[in-house]
């Protein structure tokens, strides 16, 4: 394999085998023989070029061979995952979990944390006070064995190649090609050996994929992308223009999935599009024989409390204080609330999630670079999203902060500059524009 | 300046800034800030996107503006030079720098090396015994003064940035982007400090750019960048399907510049060719009044033997055996001569000027790498040209060569692969297809 050879038939719009494809990307994890201002060129031609499906799985897998790989083949029943391409207020994972788990699917997730204006399941989670998500490989299999799910941090040496070339195309400009997030995406999610993978990909300005076309897109590549590697896959496109929950910040998210799962929040949009993806998860794993019979058994389960019990004994499971499923206030709760007012009276016609991602940031519930801390109490609840009437002088949302005038003053700004508000009554976005398979 | 914006901008299409350019290209040249894979990413959009004039002229600056430039201001007359972009049997430089020198042009010229089929002035000259071609800068600019020409190797830290880049490029398969040629020859011409640069861009099987649409594009290309930077530059296409002079090889090829400067060629391709580039020189640097006037001076030096006794000079100046231009016996000769002989009676319809050249490059006349030794004394006389009538048995080519079987092998088979012989007398090539100006 001559890695010149490699970057100049992609560079001319050639089709790489599958070997010379598994050389380059191995020669680069391992270091032997592709240096990175090689990765780089090719990954540039790559952003030009393109993929097909024969290559983008060969990506794919040399990617997982790069490293280890779960073997989950231990344990009972189908295996089920689900991803979503990250949001604001998009706290799915922590209602479905245990919902797909109390209807019998297994659920062995690894998750990731916030960044810029995304959150990340990881620090929701650690905001129970005492939960750990650094579990060991053996601690997680029997976890999942006992309880039927548990959410920890990557475990491993899970997909090296995917992080080394992602901190290249981070600083050379070529994050944003769809094959490449494609296989960065699905080589985690295949590494880690579940039966079924489901995709939430969202679309909006709070998502990575700013258009519906970009987001179909996609999804339609990772679907058969992961077709072609012999696993049950399916996507729903959903919206992320606005934020998907009503609480921003991770103590508040947590909040919000108890509030749901103890039925406290019916038809609400984060309730809505979670018993969905639990329903997709159930009929993909055949637990339920379709779609409509799954979301009976998914809003069975939240009713009945099952949900919330299986989210407790989750909690218990990882070390963290159950008592928060019962009563919200053992979560860290932040000194001070502001409001922030309605300037004009009217109807939310629009409201940009990715700067309400950033207001959460500001108060110091997210990350702008890896290393930062994060303060798990702060947050941001919306009191209105796009179609609701508001006077003047109501409050839009309610900062959960520390006292710090500067934060508060920024957030503020974020919030206000998100938010429009119209003479006229817009109706919101679909919450599942549609469903990829 | 934020080297991912830069290669996002250019990735995208957009029209980069002199600033921003300037600002990437010296953190990459100097080490402050643009990493090697940043610049590999930038080449591969630039190869895709190209570059404006604006932006090429800004990238070739900051380039010259890397390292030192070249001040002959203190030398009388105007500067003239010359460069090919690369070819076999392309000798033009030792008959035209004397030719134009005794007309009463400086010449004051840095040369290359040869690698692969391709040969170099600087391996020529240096097999004239005793002579060097790395003079101090001082040297240099005593003896132009004092004879009106010097060819040596570069002095000073010249251009670094293109030394850095063109290393990339060649692992990167980004070499082949002709506003990346471009910059690449001009930033060296322009940091030489010439008046006037005359470009001879060879196209055909045996040169860097195959076609004659690529050589004009690039002519275009250099000639509009050098304008646009303030010197007078002409380009001229000339062919090198086949090579140019008879003899392929160091030593052969001083031995057929000199036999032209004895007059012993007439009507030669290669004197033809040099004839016109010299006296397109002499009309660039305005000694005489037009072309015409120009190619009669320079026929009048040549027939003269005012040139010859310019090269001698030349060579003495730089410690060279000056005998060689009366008795081309004192070059370096090759212990065998061996006979090509052709398969078939007929006419020459076509010599693949690169299999030549590599024909040669196998009896060690050239390098395959970069630190590879190289023998002065063999080649390859070349005993047709296209359109030429030929007997069966009769030598198509004399290899000059040490006694070695393999070497005289694969020579031999190189150069009857390259060589067509037909039924039909065919017109070759124009020596030199257009100018550009």
């Amino acid at each position: 394999m001559n890695p010149y050879q490699l970057i100049l038939k992609k560079r001319n719009g050639g089709v790489l085998s599958k070997d010379e494809i598994r050389e380059f990307v191995l020669g680069f994890a391992q270091g032997t023989g592709v240096e990175d201002y090689q990765m780089a060129a090719w990954l540039m031609a790559v952003w030009y070029q393109g993929m097909n499906v024969e290559e983008l799985s060969a990506l794919t897998q040399a990617m997982i061979d790069s490293g280890d790989q779960l073997d989950l083949s231990c344990l009972p029943g189908v295996k089920v995952d689900k991803h979503s391409t990250g949001g604001v207020g998009d706290t799915t994972t922590l209602i479905l979990a245990p919902l797909a788990a109390a209807a019998g699917a297994t659920v062995a997730k690894m998750s990731g944390r916030g960044l810029g204006h995304t959150g990340g399941t990881l620090d929701k989670l650690e905001s129970v006070p005492g939960l750990r998500t650094g579990l060991t490989g053996d601690e997680f299999i029997a976890q999942v064995k006992k309880i039927g799910c548990a959410v920890i941090s990557q475990t491993g040496n899970l997909v090296p190649a995917d992080g080394k070339m992602y901190a290249l195309r981070d600083v050379t400009a070529t994050v944003d090609s769809i094959p490449l997030i494609a296989s960065s995406v699905m080589s985690k999610k295949l590494a880690c050996g579940a039966d079924c993978i489901l995709l939430d990909v969202k679309y909006g300005r709070g998502a990575f994929m700013d258009t519906l076309d970009n987001a179909r897109e996609l999804a339609r590549r990772m679907v058969d992308l992961g077709n072609h590697m012999g696993r049950r896959v399916r996507a729903v496109i959903s919206d992320m223009d606005q934020p998907l929950g009503t609480m921003i910040g991770n103590a508040l998210e947590v909040r919000e999935a108890i509030e749901i799962l103890r039925n406290e929040r019916p038809g609400s949009a984060l309730e809505t599009v979670s018993v969905e993806l639990a329903a997709h998860l159930l009929e993909m794993a055949k637990i339920c024989p379709n779609l409509e019979k799954s979301r009976e058994r998914v809003r069975e389960l939240l009713v009945s409390g099952a949900g919330l019990k299986k989210l407790a004994e989750m909690f218990a499971a990882q070390g963290g204080d159950a008592r928060v499923c019962d009563d919200v206030s053992y979560l860290p709760q932040a000194p001070k609330t502001v409001e922030v007012k309605a300037p004009r009276s009217g109807y939310v016609t629009s409201i940009h999630a990715q700067k309400i991602g950033l207001a959460s940031t500001a108060l110091g519930a997210g990350r702008v670079k890896k290393s930062d801390p994060i303060d798990p109490a702060v947050g941001i609840i919306m009191e209105r999203r796009v179609g609701d009437a508001i006077e003047a002088g109501q409050p839009l949302a309610i900062l959960h902060t520390q006292d710090k005038p500067e934060a508060i003053e920024e957030a503020t700004r974020l919030i206000l500059e998100s938010i429009v508000i119209g003479d006229e009554k817009t109706a919101p976005r679909k919450l599942i524009e549609e469903v990829v398979e």
